[in-house]
């Protein structure tokens, strides 16, 4: 059984139900289901959405539940946690609807940027944007705009370690629970990947057939594609290679030259970004080895 | 609490596990899921795959189950018409992957019966089609080649309700679970609308904005639409109003000709009605009022 | 012949050749290609780029060119109409590239705003928005980040006439092209529409099927569609059903609620107008009666 | 100037003009669009769609154009040689809508078969299917239901180079001019890539990443991708890599089993290839390199 680490939510007091999300993994077997939703409807509990899945290869099972419940949190997490304990279960409580507390990391592209802040401003996207941190002050402005404490943290090879720690330093002490890699041209070392694994997301724009090496939007173009891709991704030691959240595409054709495929290829990346820090934050995200179920 | 007076499956008898699916709607109330898993588990019932939504505006409660379980048919029948009196539950119970008994109607157009044709054959759509029904001759020789009976009704003014009562001899007959209307150009009377309410399919051309009247893709030229669409939905009294299953979209542009949109308007035709074919025959759509939620 | 009779371009002086679009209509008749070709070459004018297209419905003909030149553009103009007027041609001559001057209207929604101001600023939308007019004071602090001057022009049925009056003294002094309508919640008088007839772009939700009156969004979650799509069109007298320039969809589901409806529709109502705009002010929408010739 | 080597069409001979699809390309200067376009009207040509793109990268020009005129067809050809001369063009003449002779090669997955024989038989789709040729006989009766001549040509790596020779034979003896390997499962040698050089699509799945080796699906599947894919492109000695004509890729999620994506695989892989097939036979695919110019 594990707990999960990161700050989690605490609810508001009132005098009416909570509305909770529950999301959870274990190993596949039967009764879970029948457990968790007694256990919920023991406590008050009304579940309102809920999704399943058994993943045969794996032999894990997960579950995401959206339940309005009476029970006192503590009751509630005291019987999750002994549940936990006999299922092998890793689970996670949130209030429902909770702003996720993110980090955004830029570097000098502000599309992503721009995207995610105006989002969470007007869109609903249940983030809540503590810092914007960058090796570059491009974006300063972006971030002051919106009033979010702007970090400018230089990166070079001799800095990087120093860097990364400052970065460290800001999760710790903003209860930063989301790291987003916004366009961020740097690549995180491994151990910074294995602290924050799970909590940091990338997006990175694809192709088909894919490009290896600089300028891949040159290649693409050099090509002839007929589509042009991104994909938001968790973060791992192995860059682009973590487990995909969400893929999209934009169509098109000769005429495009290169500076357009970048201009379009910014469109479906912020596209795709926003859904998976959406779909993150209100943990529908869930990790099954390599791959991810995403119970949209 | 209503059993679903539709043909249901056996399960063939094996003595490993069935896998079912179950599907189910009723008030919401709090634990239901509860009982469900419960009842399952009680009967070693391994869920692979389930969704639950409760709809707040109709306050139905609506959930698709997979399970694997060792108990006989009859034992879970008695228990799920228990609990369904409890809940004031209408469900279904199916063996998952079954292949539901399927008429297709069709006048002149070939493109969705091929399809279905060729998915049912090839792509594993879980349909055993047992006769083709048209007001024609034409396709015929299609259903000839997939080796189907086919039944040529023909209707007038005069012979329609003579037709129809063919047709619903077809459906006693042969044991017939769903009705497919693929491009049959013939409106059904609301009798028949009713007595077969939730089993009959149709694939509907669409348009932003909707035109009303005949030769739709003609005014949809006129008019310059970048998008022809396709709507599958549940047949009603109210024509081409009835809950919508499935929509999709193909994007055309000013150099297409009236036949260019008719032959474009086929393909998103028939890709929209596979896959709502598909859903229905996997029990994935549940009808909540006018709307249908769709577990896919 | 028809000159335009909004402000146009003048090329920079410079030693080398200037790269020009043109874009014409017509009575479709044989030569009127040779005819613009052969003048083009003649003024020492390489052709980059090309499209055309005769309507065999209106019997017009219709003619983008992207082309460098090197003759002077007097010397040009007078070639083109000499030529107009042997076709009875309407044609349009300006420097490829050029920011088109753009004016643009709002009440209290955010998001398209933001995006054609981040698409101005960072990916190369060849618009100058000169202005931002809004009925309300909501937006006047996105527009002030951008560095754009902000208009507060209420509006009641008192003073509708008065506010119209101000916008289009507006366009005048500040020589603006094109005004679009980016979820500015007024309807344009029919006088105004004449005035500015085909330089006004309107974003509009549209449904499959369509919705009339109050709350479009609670009407198609309540139907249940599957789909929600946005129109950007021209604006006439006839409100929302102008030319088409672009439309494009968004997949929907039951879970979704009233409110990601509209977080969704935003996502495609900025999308869709985007595009709009880029391809006219790139003059590569062309009117032919009530439908458009999109030169993508 | 090369003349095509491949046979092409004649026109009907009727009193009234023909309607004509002239492609082309040569090395890009001033004037080519002009001479072209003179050249046509000289011969009383009215032209109806039109498309050109100048390529700054090769630096080659690309022209298509659908033109009515009433000159001889011999006239006309005899012109163009000229012209051609003069512009080091490359350029081909054919008959609107004529329908391309076209062999269609398979093993034994039948969805690209069936897909293109029905949409030539029902859709419109510009070919002549005059031959389907195959390592295997599964698929002869689907041949055979549309009146197709089946040819069986097994492969081993003895045989390989007899039964190229036999397939050969058979693209002259049919004047076969576009060969389709719908899923032919089989690698083409070196030399019968060159010989047949542009007159060959292949369909090929594709996914974001890329998978190299056996069983893409299962790796796909394993890597949790979002959106699987397929392209169709003109086949070269570098097998897959070919020039790209169209891509196109469906969404797909973690509950999709390997033969899940299996089936919306090939319902990707036959619509990318059908539109590839439509494009090339109204000679709408232009090579330029290993790029394509696709004029939809």
């Amino acid at each position: 059984m594990t707990a999960p680490s990161e700050p989690t939510a605490t609810a508001t007091p009132t005098h009416g139900p909570t509305h909770w999300v529950l999301s959870l993994s274990c190993p596949d077997r039967p009764g879970i289901v029948a457990a968790v939703a007694g256990l919920l409807a023991s406590h008050g509990g009304n579940i309102t959405e809920s999704q399943q899945f058994g993943d045969p290869l794996s032999g894990l099972f997960f579950m995401r539940v959206q339940v309005e419940a009476t029970a006192p949190e503590a009751t509630l997490r005291a019987a999750l946690d002994a549940l936990g304990a006999e299922f092998s279960m890793t689970w996670r409580l949130d209030v429902a609807g909770r702003r996720m507390r993110t980090l955004v990391m830029v570097s000098t592209a502000a599309h992503c940027l721009h995207d995610l802040l105006f989002r969470q401003q007007s869109e609903g996207l249940p983030v809540d944007i503590v810092a914007v941190v960058s090796n570059h002050t491009a974006l300063e402005d972006v971030a002051g705009f919106y009033g979010i404490p702007f970090h400018h943290v230089p990166v070079t090879r001799d800095t990087k370690t120093d860097a990364e720690a400052r970065l460290l330093g800001l999760v710790e002490e903003l209860d930063v629970e989301l790291v987003v890699l916004a366009r961020y041209m740097q690549i995180l070392s491994d151990d910074l990947c294995r602290t924050l694994s799970g909590r940091v997301i990338n997006i990175h724009h694809s192709f088909l057939p894919s490009f290896k090496g600089a300028r891949p939007y040159a290649q693409a173009h050099d090509r002839g594609v007929k589509l042009i891709g991104a994909t938001a991704h968790y973060v791992t030691g192995d860059l682009d290679e973590g487990p995909i959240i969400e893929q999209d595409v934009e169509r098109v054709d000769h005429s495009k030259k290169v500076e357009d495929l970048v201009a379009l290829g910014q469109d479906v990346e912020r596209r795709a970004l926003a859904r998976a820090v959406r779909w993150h934050a209100e943990h529908r995200v869930l990790l099954d080895g390599h791959r991810t179920i995403v119970f949209r």
